[in-house]
């Protein structure tokens, strides 16, 4: 459903991944559970490590996010965060081939999208420029791109910004960088807490319901919904709902 | 021809885009000709006058290049070249009205590709990850890229490394970015300077043929050609050389 009937239709579209486009959990435990089993770990739930591996994605940006620590890529930070989940499972990071590891971190370059995704995103594309505003760092998101068959107009995001959303330098910068004003550009996203920063941004927003996300459980920022300018259950469903 | 049989494939290609990938001159030509009757100057060579905008891009990027001025996109260096430019021609800037002064830097954003370049590039990504490395900032590399129906896999570039060509960070922090060594990343242009630069910062180098990127007159770099690890005569050449 359209929440606002008569708001204007962006002028480009803005697009969370990890989540949104893409089901992280299920392609980081698939590659978590071969990467399990290769170290003797057969019997851990791949989509619980999964699970505990994305727990770290909030706490590691913050220090980046503070300022306590320059910028480093989300690449830096999965490796890092991996090493840190994997004690928590009593493996000895150091006793693991750093070539084994690096793999293992790059599980998030091997994502698929969701089923509408590269037919939604090719429709949507076909009107407005569209282009990722992820935390994720440009190799990755070329990695997931190439890999599923999506195509961006740019890659956007941390990296290009130096900034981890949700700080507002990372919406509005997204936007100056796309010659277009905050409400000129639509956050499309899965996440309540995004589209709020967004919104506080300055920017349209676009909620797509993934109810799979974290395999069912629900979503831990559900007390951050509001009237979204656009609700929608695909980004097939968006197309529809903008450019019918 | 290929000039070193045995060197390694590139992992990524990075183009330079004005003159190699699409026909500035002609596009700047055609653009500024309507400017030209607008603004009661039809007798003006609308061909020479895009020359002599061009002529001021090296001059412009050298303040930015060598820290006397902050980074700014070329976007805003498009137009102070406007505006020079005009005045070279005996018409005072403040006289026009802003609105077509901006919609006339914008030229630039309507480029038309070489005749080879969408397939070219077509065929070349179906292999390989393909980027811009142009001074081009990201608004101006995906209009000029939505106008023609170029694909690429990202824009990168001068506003992502914040670094202008031919500075060496240029190429390297481009190959970076991708994830990739500078010796896995291959620049393709059609300027043997900037083929020149990015070699010294240990990138593999194509260069591509454009006899008619300045209306057939002589490239002023042509005294730095080297022996390239590619020569070709199109993107498709390329392709071809690269993948069979």
């Amino acid at each position: 459903m359209r929440d606002s009937p008569g708001v204007a239709v962006p002028r480009a579209l803005a697009f969370d991944v990890f989540g949104t486009v893409v089901d992280w959990r299920a392609g980081v435990a698939r590659e978590s559970g071969q990467f399990l089993r290769a170290i003797g770990r057969a019997e851990v739930d791949a989509a619980v490590f999964a699970d505990d591996w994305r727990a770290r994605y909030q706490p590691a940006m913050a220090a980046v996010r503070d300022g306590a620590r320059d910028f480093v890529v989300l690449d830096v930070l999965h490796r890092e965060m991996l090493v840190d989940v994997l004690r928590a499972y009593d493996v000895d990071p150091g006793s693991l081939d750093g070539a084994l590891l690096d793999d293992w971190a790059r599980a998030w370059h091997r994502l698929d999208p969701w089923p509408d995704a590269v037919e939604g995103l090719a429709r949507l594309r076909a009107h407005v420029p569209v282009v990722t505003l992820s935390n994720g760092n440009v190799a990755l998101m070329l990695a997931i791109a190439r890999r599923g068959g999506l195509v961006w107009d740019a890659i956007l995001g941390a990296e290009v910004t130096q900034r981890y959303k949700p700080l507002p330098e990372a919406y509005t910068a997204t936007a100056a960088i796309l010659g277009v004003a905050p409400h000129e550009l639509c956050l499309v996203a899965a996440h309540h807490s995004d589209l709020a920063a967004a919104r506080d941004a300055g920017l349209l927003t676009a909620y797509v319901d993934r109810p799979m996300e974290r395999g069912g459980a629900p979503a831990p920022d559900r007390h951050l919904r509001q009237s979204w300018e656009w609700q929608v259950t695909s980004l097939i469903d968006l197309a529809e709902q903008l450019h019918g």
